[in-house]
């Protein structure tokens, strides 16, 4: 398993520890953290899939809040805790090795006040899958769905608390309606296009559990590349790579 | 009431008649027009709340398809049957005054292979309206809620038949919903933005009764104005206002 030390942001404000056998942290993770929003109040959070923990790692820039990752895969747990280790985030960031499914009984109940998640996008169904892959329980729905996702999330979350999550487009609908199911009502939509003129690849959405339904905001673009297939000026600032 | 002529679409291609006290048609008639898929099985169409017919007469460059329009009222109904005429359109397109709750009964059941509608926007609760203002009317659900519209439209569609309306962006979780609900699968979304960097102000959307659930596709952005707020080039050849 060999394991190398990356920058997760630039100027090496943070450092990961990635592993080519297991799923490396995206552009989607780091997309989610920029959006998500992150007010005072906001004192404890959990990010559910949490991977190598490139989420907490990049909140712990924006944040003095706790941060708790969930991660179930043995691999990815211990290289999150490696990583979380190497920036002496010990003292704000914890990482859990459990399935998600039940862990608002194990870690609290509307005791969070933000979730987030990146979850595995692609349902079982249609692939040809590998159940002890773990890149392929990192991609899809084998150890959690959507919906167990989405309804511990509202479990975790206190009222007025935030989920935030990014998702591929063809799965809005079902967010909404298992938002509505689970009291979270959709505030904030940002959708990702990977190039100007071409279709939307991710979505970031924002809810608020027992929100009132005055209405979901549809946000600026987001554009991933120029024409000339490097990266925006946005997607540069959100990694950190630019100079203010 | 001062009725003028004006153009709908550049270079003399149709004309409209048009009434300053009622509601006149905006861009997003010709934005949803431009929108909807017709395919060449469309021989079929009706457009509900149709107001002095712009989609029809837009629709009509675009299809064959016979065309219903159905308004309510009185001084846009004649002010569409005149445009019909004005434009040589009588064979195509069949304007009814009649209240779409229950239009289905009427001009028949599962008969249509594509359903538009540019309908009211607003809730009634939180606006104070005068339910006698013919404007008010075209903007806020008096007459008719999105729930009817949508049922209504479901009831006229047949199997594989397509229903594209325009909306606001707060109210697109329950626009799936009740898509969701009247059997109609969302497979198209394209989002307004009136600007780069601003937030959507109109959604344009397109399912299919009885669709497969094989997923949403978002298209890519429509931008109305460019920066020195004058039309973008898609925009101006909505409108036929360019020369190819």
């Amino acid at each position: 398993m060999p394991v190398v030390l990356n920058e997760l942001l630039g100027r090496e404000l943070i450092k990961i520890y990635q592993d080519t056998d297991s799923f490396n942290f995206s552009i989607d993770s780091m997309l989610l953290s920029d959006f998500v929003s992150i007010t005072a109040r906001c004192k404890r959070i959990c990010d559910l899939c949490t991977g190598n923990a490139p989420i907490p790692l990049y909140l712990s820039l924006r944040t003095k809040a706790s941060i708790i990752g969930v991660e179930v895969q043995e691999n990815s747990y211990k290289l999150a805790i490696d990583s979380v280790k190497i920036n002496h985030l010990e003292n704000q960031i914890e990482i859990i090795q459990d399935n998600l499914i039940g862990i608002s009984d194990k870690i609290g109940k509307s005791k969070f006040d933000c979730v987030t998640v990146n979850p595995p996008f692609f349902k079982v169904g249609n692939h040809q899958i590998n159940p002890s892959d773990s890149k392929a329980i990192a991609r899809h729905e084998i150890l959690a769905t959507l919906e167990d996702i989405i309804r511990e999330a509202s479990n975790l979350l206190n009222t007025r608390g935030r989920l935030a999550l990014v998702h591929r487009p063809e799965r809005l609908p079902e967010i909404f309606a298992l938002f509505h199911k689970y009291h979270i009502e959709p505030k904030r939509l940002r959708l990702v296009y990977p190039k100007m003129g071409m279709e939307v690849n991710h979505i970031l959405i924002e809810g608020i559990k027992d929100g009132s339904p005055d209405g979901l905001r549809i946000e600026a673009p987001l554009y991933v590349y120029k024409s000339d297939n490097t990266w925006t000026d946005e997607v540069l600032k959100i990694y950190n790579f630019t100079k203010e």
